[in-house]
């Protein structure tokens, strides 16, 4: 069985990971660890936990438990002083209590959720991201650095404010991975937020196992406007060395011109994500083009108080998959243009 | 398989199913929903949830799941805005706002935990418990009544503030039961808050099976002070009918010196609930004697932030499951002095 690592966080690893889990592989889920927003960020500071809420997405997307258990992961309570927390946040912050370490509070909640694979958090350090900006300022933590428009006066870099070792078992999944995907997710708060830990950009260049980018559908409004494909792909190189990905999966696919209205109202106008051919002719990546896209609007979860405020532009689970697992049984130097529709 | 139903709740309810859960038995708990104090009081006034303390001990008693996963349930966080939550309490709080009713969340908590039996509370009904007392005056609410001193003034009755209707599957699990045990529990808070339910107490009326009263060891200060066996035989045959227990449970064993002395300190000096042979010549029940007292303190569970104010003395599950056993065996009408040591 061949062993996929996935890189990423929050919705996008969810989704990537629901289509993944059909095929017969050996998944393992990195997933960052920065967030400390909303109802992750009140348990972090009032329980001093790690942020439960991207495992809790992957650990939902990879399980096999029964429909109502899936659905009460979700759960979030809509009133009093329980409001705005979800129940898996919860359940994995008790579990975390109740064991040595929260590494093996994951391991009870994959037994009981029934999960295939296995979900990593990257660290276990309880550090916060850090923005450094051109102008010499900073912005603290993923949640400030999630709602700023910072794009104007530039990114140094991004960082954390203490020092970071990545999770022995997240870099030794990288070292054992036949293949690794990097994506979809925010670029920063998810994506590089894992990267950035040494140990983990040092595993990505060290492995020859193909590298995939599951490059991003829509820009942000303030952070990331008019990206394109390259630029996209030039910020994990950055960190992970440049040349080292293979294939960058891009959707070809335009949701309805009211959802692409409604994105722009909200996004800015320039929120799709292009790919400009004659940008840089020295690509070393091989271009997966493909319908990436998810019909219709995502639908929102009975409970889940924060979903109205989510992206409903989405990858398509199974699409995505399906172009992976063709790309992973790809000969490494055969050139192809791999096209699913 | 025989079937039998125990009628209680809280601590009680746990130490008896624990034992019962060894046996080949078709086991019904039915549970009080009168709770309305701490964790299960705050769940009920902010989200509007039916109290699931009760029916979280119980589950966890018949649960056949990991010990991680009975620990987590009864877990309870000790900081922030979380502080005093039982995990459970949450878990079943998520079930009845996931499903369309909080009978349909116990059936799925009653799966995830992988429960022998089945827990049923006795009402679907958010009604208060209410005490009306000899002066007149009235005590709203089961954790007033828990901690007021009521005694000097007398009860004259426990009711309800609003009508409450039993659950069918209750009275249905009454009527189809081979045997039926009451208690060990508070004898308001537990006991009689399911009993004083009409279809309850006419079902019990009805039904030919053997009924067994597990009484207390202890008595409680300014409530049930200097309460002997039949004092709480009374109480409760007041309600299901005079004469219609066959069997009480009275535990002969005393607990160390210390233990007595640092209970002495707490209840009053006449917490021992005493058997007073000479009181009432016409009884119509046997009374089962034996060794029915948990050895040593009961431990404090990890987080369990409630456990230091609760009773260090328990009934011995197994002791007790023991004699029920023996008891259910016993042609009907053989007078045997049964003796457990």
């Amino acid at each position: 069985m061949k062993k996929i690592v996935t890189i990423g966080g929050g919705t996008g690893s969810f989704m990537l990971l629901s289509g993944l889990k059909k095929y017969p592989l050996d998944i393992g889920a990195i997933v960052s660890m920065a967030d400390n927003g909303g109802s992750a960020g009140v348990l972090r500071d009032e329980l001093g936990v790690l942020p439960p809420g991207d495992v809790r997405q992957c650990l939902v997307a990879l399980s096999d438990a029964s429909d109502e258990m899936r659905t009460l992961m979700n759960y979030r309570f809509t009133e009093g002083g329980l409001k705005g927390h979800s129940f898996g946040n919860l359940f994995l912050s008790a579990l975390e209590k109740t064991h040595k370490s929260f590494l093996e509070g994951i391991d009870t909640a994959m037994e009981i959720l029934n999960v295939k694979g296995r979900v990593i958090p990257v660290t276990e350090n309880k550090a916060q991201l850090r923005m450094e900006l051109l102008d010499g300022t900073f912005i603290e933590g993923e949640d400030n650095i999630d709602h700023a428009l910072f794009q104007k006066i530039g990114v140094k870099r991004l960082l954390f404010d203490s020092p970071v070792k990545a999770n022995p078992l997240a870099t030794a999944a990288i070292r054992r991975a036949d293949i690794i995907t990097i994506g979809p997710g925010d670029i920063y708060g998810s994506v590089l937020a894992n990267l950035i830990i040494p140990e983990v950009a040092r595993a990505i260049k060290k492995s020859t196992a193909p590298l995939i980018y599951n490059v991003n559908l829509t820009n942000k409004k303030g952070q990331t406007e008019g990206f394109d494909v390259d630029d996209y792909v030039d910020a994990v190189e950055e960190v992970i060395g440049h040349g080292r990905i293979d294939y960058v999966m891009y959707n070809t696919k335009r949701p309805s011109p009211r959802l692409m209205k409604k994105y722009e109202e909200q996004e800015g106008k320039d929120f799709w994500v292009e790919w400009n051919t004659d940008k840089n002719p020295d690509r070393t990546y091989r271009l997966v083009q493909g319908d990436f896209l998810k019909n219709g609007e995502a639908k929102r979860a009975k409970g889940d108080a924060l979903a109205a405020s989510r992206s409903f532009i989405r990858h398509d689970s199974d699409n995505l998959a399906k172009a992976i697992m063709l790309v992973s049984e790809l000969p490494e130097y055969e050139n192809i243009q791999v096209s699913i529709i």
